[in-house]
């Protein structure tokens, strides 16, 4: 099964709630970039709140994903991080610096509403 | 894997975007009601764009968790009802008569604060 990619005006919204497998993620990868590109979205929230431990390889599809999504002029806030994860993400070298991030996907789509009116 | 159930503010939020097997149509119903309970949740958009045909197991389900919905106190708002899909819920005798629909998951979310000020 696929990461459900929904659509609120114009940014897309996306709640990882079990952990992937290294399928799944390339998967969600490919998906978000269809997606942006089809909906021409300005923003994208990945709330990650469920998640209380990643891998190295999933780790790195999500800075890639964040990447990439900016690359194709989508805004991203990450949202959820948890203790643990924080912790991998800055151990393995995946700068999040330039990434937006907050406490939940209220929050997480408050910001990205007031950057892009900014 | 289980369908992810998004909160946003007083909202549930649930896209359906692959055909369901009916181990995850249950699952979805138990986690929907649980996450109800959960968060207090006092609306539920639920939309089903993306699903293009409904066997008769999945329509039970789905007339169900609405039942269930609304006896939690949640108000439920069906999207994107494909043509087909309103075929087989009619034939199968599912009332949805009380139910709001809407065009999309914008539309859904706005008919659900527009009955809330009410």
């Amino acid at each position: 099964m696929r990461i459900p990619i929904l659509k609120l005006r114009d940014n897309l919204l996306i709640s990882i709630q079990w952990e992937l497998d290294d399928q799944t993620a390339l998967q969600f990868q490919e998906d978000l970039l269809q997606k942006i590109h089809q909906t021409n979205a300005s923003g994208v929230v990945i709330d990650i709140t469920s998640i209380d431990f990643i891998d190295s390889f999933i780790a790195k599809v999500l800075g890639d994903v964040i990447e990439m999504s900016k690359l194709m002029g989508a805004k991203v806030v990450i949202t959820g991080i948890q203790p643990a994860v924080a912790i991998t993400l800055l151990e393995l070298g995946i700068r999040l610096e330039d990434v937006m991030t907050a406490l939940d996907l209220e929050n997480g789509l408050d910001k990205l509403e007031q950057e892009l009116e900014d």
